[in-house]
């Protein structure tokens, strides 16, 4: 009988979806916080986030399922033992993070942080012209689950995608053109959005230094969504001071959370949110995680391992397929 | 020969395409604010907005191409002569201002004002739960060039889109439903989000009075463009106060511009912009003015005045067509 613990907050349907596709093992409901490693020395198989170094005890784990669409941490060595199988919670998070990212696009474009700036000093004041979506380019780098939801919708409203992925690969209908990272530089000036939605990895940390933010074209909109060190953040505050930018909105940041005193709060143009665009803020990506996990764990216990959705690769840190 | 007042900032460009087709035409550019009476006698035709006052000294005009969308102000009695064409550059506005529409969504429903806010104090703080766009039911009220790219935009994101207009009419494809203003209040609470774009006329004065405001469903999200008395202000104040909305997003107010000591700007979730969704803030929208401009000249002086675009009717304040 397989111990199956469960760190998500699975409501009374969601339980019942899980525990009939699991029927026969034993279901242990818990949270990331309250989890303790006598419990995961009992686990088969795991539900939901916890926290990398209290995994070292969980020595009969045979599968973890993420509640993140981020895996970095638990790709390290020493974490998970050979053999054990990881999947993350890629696709659950789409939906709720391109539609941040739509309407960051918006927010930057419109200026409307600016006009709220303006409300709370009461103030009726015009701050000129603006752009728009349609007719605009938007370069998304990292066509993930994420990116991809973005680039459909972009192009719904009328914007010219380009896509930029780290492996070659048939190109979506949603885009209108698509190369690896290593076209990145040509592609920089032509853009008037350059979304980052990218996975933790030394090969995506400061994708977007110094050189590559002055190779955006003036007055280009940069957002980041996925991990903060995307963007080198000295080299950022620099040219937006510069006034390089029409604007830059980000869910995440390094340091991260950022500190009270830190220049970015205030830098011209900037727009920051507290990595908020995903975790469980929209109902919807929840139910997607349970879907997910309830969809794997059919398939783990048929055996049909090969066929489970989003397994890591832990060499790479990203889904096999 | 005619002679052509523009009072439209017209730069070479335009002022070529314009000169073209009024070959023969004598062209004479200046401003709204230093259009005189002298000049105005003299003309045949102008093009762009003037004071309605000053009008009433055009004794020989034959017809007035507005750069407003909005033309109520020149549809008043004595304003202009018996048999003077007006027609208004509906169809230039509906990119700058659905986009401004689609934008204020998703800054509503992802609290982005809220964030910037805490922004500007340096304060990393989650603000909670969110709604997606996706899967929501947008009303849109008013189904003008402006109401229906909204809706295209909303449809296309995937939103169910429910439409109200004044007359009945043909179902367009990026609705799913369309109604006449009569089934309003059962339409209201359907909707999560409501969008007015309603021109100024004593049908659509506080359309959105109390009575209507309570019958949105809560935490619903109102938009408004047009005009600032489609919503009762007091009313409107009143229902933020109770915490019914999820947001409210206005570009126009009532009073407008709002007195700095005005209560609706530090009202809950209550986010004000200055009037700017529309102008010329576009670059796009000031092309557009001048080829409506530019057609309609071509069929004015060809004779053919009946085939031209967005004639206003002076009893109702719409155009014909």
């Amino acid at each position: 009988m397989k111990k199956i613990i469960v760190t998500i907050p699975a409501g009374d349907r969601h339980r019942e979806y899980l525990e009939k596709i699991g029927a026969g093992c034993e279901f242990f409901y818990t949270s990331p916080a309250a989890v303790t490693e006598d419990i995961l020395r009992t686990a088969d198989i795991i539900i939901g986030n916890v926290a990398p170094k209290l995994l070292t005890c969980a020595q009969g784990l045979q599968w973890l399922q993420l509640n993140s669409a981020g895996s970095d941490n638990y790709c390290a060595p020493g974490i998970l033992r050979p053999g054990v199988l990881l999947t993350n919670a890629t696709g659950a998070y789409g939906l709720a993070i391109s539609e941040y990212m739509v309407g960051m696009s918006f927010l930057l474009q419109n200026r409307f942080y600016q006009y709220y700036g303006n409300q709370m000093a009461r103030r009726w004041k015009d701050q000129g012209p603006v752009t728009s979506v349609w007719d605009s380019t938007a370069l998304v780098v990292g066509l993930g689950d994420i990116g991809g939801e973005y680039a459909k919708r972009m192009k719904a409203l009328g914007s010219y995608t380009i896509g930029v992925r780290r492996t070659a690969g048939e190109k979506p209908e949603y885009l209108d053109e698509l190369y690896t990272t290593e076209s990145l530089d040509q592609l920089l000036p032509r853009a008037d959005f350059v979304a980052l939605s990218l996975p933790n990895s030394p090969s995506t940390r400061h994708i977007m230094d110094e050189r590559r933010l002055r190779l955006m074209k003036p007055g280009a909109y940069l957002i980041n969504v996925g991990r903060g060190n995307a963007i080198h953040t000295e080299a950022l505050l620099k040219v937006l001071e510069e006034g390089l930018l029409g604007g830059c909105g980000v869910d995440v940041t390094d340091p991260e959370p950022l500190p009270e005193n830190h220049p970015l709060w205030a830098a011209p143009r900037m727009v920051i949110t507290p990595h908020i665009s995903g975790q469980y803020h929209l109902s919807e990506t929840f139910e997607r995680i349970v879907r997910i996990a309830g969809e794997n764990l059919e398939k783990f216990l048929d055996g049909r391992t090969e066929e489970m959705r989003n397994l890591v690769d832990f060499e790479t840190g990203y889904r096999r397929r």
